[in-house]
């Protein structure tokens, strides 16, 4: 926005506060992405995987009783539309499996199989690792500092999204 | 990782560094996805438009000398294979412009046109709207504290990143 008349002059007409909204979130934004491109490569370097793989296992991994593609759909932040090929495949490669819900007989439970958990234990201390990695050069005190600085805006961006 | 032993055994071997680092990044992730959720329905509703459309027209809109499908990419952090349609559909909109760069015959040089520049001058106050209504709770110290400590980090996960 540095070299064109008319965003520069939307740019002056901010004040502090929404200047440093932005680039707060630029900066958020670059710092995830900068961690999952880490995750991500050492994912498809080390087990030939991808992160939404990962991610699936990783949600299942927390649920023994088996999750609804709902609320999979919903913990991963994915519409289930975009869910359910991923779900297949990895049913198909008997990473997990689908049985009717006894509750609803129209939808299905989906749980790691041993297999699949297998995988997913092996991937786990390596993704500790690349995360670590990332945050190897703060102190302790940093990262509380940080981690409750992201309670706050966790907090406040919960609120916005349901105005 | 709450319900299965083998996670459970993993997860108590950890010292407090190594989980709080874990839980340090899915906030930050949780965090980030939830603005951006935010940034993207509302592009798609009031400007029946996409994010990576947003986030091209933004990188052009700062460069008035053009930008190298290379030099997008390394801003967008995505790879030239998958800006390449992108950047043709927004071409054939009419909302950039390709032409063959004077310094590498080979390569082209993207610019925003006058019809994508007024685009984005529309959508970039709602965008700000949609950002700053995400940090709206947070006062300017807490906003100045958070900046810093991502700061520190994007240091440290830059300096991860090449290793």
């Amino acid at each position: 926005m540095m070299n064109s008349d008319g965003a520069l002059d939307y740019e002056a007409s901010l004040d502090q506060d929404e200047r440093i909204d932005l680039r707060l979130w630029l900066r958020l934004l670059t710092c995830s992405t900068m961690i999952e491109r880490k995750v991500r490569a050492g994912l498809r370097r080390e087990f030939n995987t991808t992160l939404p793989r990962f991610d699936v296992l990783s949600q299942l991994d927390c649920a023994a009783d088996g999750l609804t593609m709902r609320t999979l759909s919903h913990h991963l932040m994915v519409s289930p539309g975009n869910l359910t090929g991923l779900v297949e495949r990895l049913a198909g490669e008997g990473l997990l499996s689908k049985q009717s819900d006894p509750n609803d007989r129209r939808s299905f439970l989906i749980r790691i199989t041993t297999r699949g958990k297998a995988f997913f234990d092996r991937m786990t201390p390596a993704n500790h690792a690349w995360v670590s990695g990332s945050l190897a050069d703060l102190s302790i005190e940093e990262k509380m500092t940080l981690f409750d600085a992201l309670g706050r805006l966790k907090q406040s961006a919960g609120r916005a999204q349901s105005t």
